[in-house]
């Protein structure tokens, strides 16, 4: 065999050992694939790719990048809800979002967890049952909040700010759908009830793609957006994190196992419906985009259920 | 074969369809098995079974309890905490324990998650890292808080009071270890960080059997206690509860899909640390048995890692 021979042949099923965009889709064999996303020309955050090379192997683990590629007809969240084992989320990380709903800095990060059962895909439907919908005197005072959203990859354990990247897969977009009605009309005050405000099944759309460390080395240096029907109402940079994603990581990691396939959604700039003087809740048919710059967009639309 | 033979054959290897405690156990020959406990004699509720019968297949879905009896070297948490896909926790349920720590009755039931890695077997450590150690000022406010835990069978998406019962597995005991330092003094007020003072690995010690409905027909009448080094601090009934286990289960399902495994705190009554003038905050070396009439005790020893 000449030596160009074995190049392609090593080549035809091992191109390059680290992904850059993780994502899981379905190719038009009706088959699910893992893959590295092939960026489209022309690129933009919400442009979504149309093919990926598959991957091998497990994302949270050892795997290869070989050099098939396929055709994505739907892309779905980066991991199954199953390889999920804690959603983690912060309640207050940017301070034009804690002035807006006349809260104050929290000397510590605020954490709350969502089921796995909220995990949605990028593009699905967030379903709204009748419990959440407006009933008389109690109104579906539901909102958006656009994050951005750590994977982890290795078992973290009382770790430091400075060990956290070595702990991280890479970062994707989420939205955290969320009910002011229950999270604070019915919150049982003074505690806002973070869970049943924010935990019902799809509402965590999160992907389409984890962008791995090597193609985001800085995580507090991109925008992040919301449009509802088209329309910006979120517009900021990460740059405003009060606990920037190397602190998080480290502080939820005291005296708790962060496991591989954990996410971390990192609290939302402001611009939410709650901080508004006349909100616009979300309503049936209302689609929302959450953007993260280089990383991509979630489009859901609301649909009562 | 004579019809006597038939029945021997059968019932040496189907007893009966249903087991009373269900239990996960380490035997002597150092295998793990789930069993049906067979209760000591002279039991009383903090008398470990020493025998089970072995079940067949998944307690979770279809099992049969044989007549095979092993002897238990150790008991194990009912289920490995990978089949627990949520472990949900009531903040205030009962009127004694909302007037001891100057709270209000909530109008409707307060739900916080603790993450998987929580879970704890009955009688192993409970591990409390340096973060919740007393460093200077902060003290290490270590509280107990011993609750009845429900087990879900069923699927529960959107379910009714009256059609809770048919989802439930049964019922165990469960220690909800609280850190009031990072619970309230770190807390981000006026949010308690139910998920941060909490959370820690191995701090939802339960089990160790999960007794079913059939031997619990009302789980609304069951005292319920807590003992540190051999001395009662806690004494109630579940009867005390605000929202009792069926509005529990079917309130937690609005929206949000209940899956087989998934467990449910329901709270705890007065007598804990934080509503004492003079508390006694648990330090290393300190045994907490906690207890539920008919159901059992875990007895675990705070040790700092």
């Amino acid at each position: 065999m000449r030596v160009s021979n074995i190049l392609t042949f090593l080549t035809s099923f091992a191109l390059v050992a680290n992904a850059d965009r993780l994502v899981r889709f379905i190719s038009t064999d009706n088959r699910e694939y893992y893959g590295d996303a092939i960026l489209p020309r022309n690129s933009t955050d919400s442009a979504h790719s149309t093919h990926a090379n598959v991957i091998r192997g497990d994302i949270l683990g050892d795997y290869t990048v070989t050099s098939q590629i396929k055709e994505i007809k739907t892309l779905l969240a980066p991991l199954p809800a199953e390889r999920v084992r804690a959603v983690r989320c912060v309640g207050l990380n940017y301070v034009a979002h804690i002035n807006e709903t006349n809260q104050t800095i929290p000397s510590f990060p605020i954490l709350f967890y969502k089921p796995i059962t909220a995990l949605n895909t990028p593009f699905d439907p967030i379903p709204v049952s009748e419990g959440y919908q407006t009933q008389g005197d109690f109104l579906s005072k539901m909102d958006y909040e656009t994050e951005l959203v750590i994977v982890i990859k290795k078992k973290a354990f009382n770790i430091t700010d400075e060990e956290a990247f070595d702990h991280i897969l890479g970062y994707t977009v989420g939205h955290d759908v969320s009910h002011r009605g229950w999270q604070i009309d019915r919150g049982g005050l003074p505690q806002p009830q973070f869970a049943m405000g924010k935990g019902a099944d799809g509402w965590a759309p999160w992907g389409p793609a984890i962008v791995t460390k090597d193609v985001v080395p800085d995580p507090q240096a991109l925008n992040i957006w919301t449009k509802v029907n088209g329309v910006t109402q979120q517009n900021s940079s990460t740059a405003n994190m009060i606990f920037p994603v190397k602190h998080l990581v480290s502080f939820f990691s005291m005296g708790t196992t962060l496991l591989p396939g954990d996410v971390i959604f990192t609290g939302t700039p402001n611009g939410v419906n709650l901080g508004k003087a006349d909100p616009d809740w979300l309503v049936e048919g209302d689609v929302v985009e959450v953007g993260l710059e280089n990383v991509g967009t979630c489009t859901n639309e609301i649909k009562y259920v």
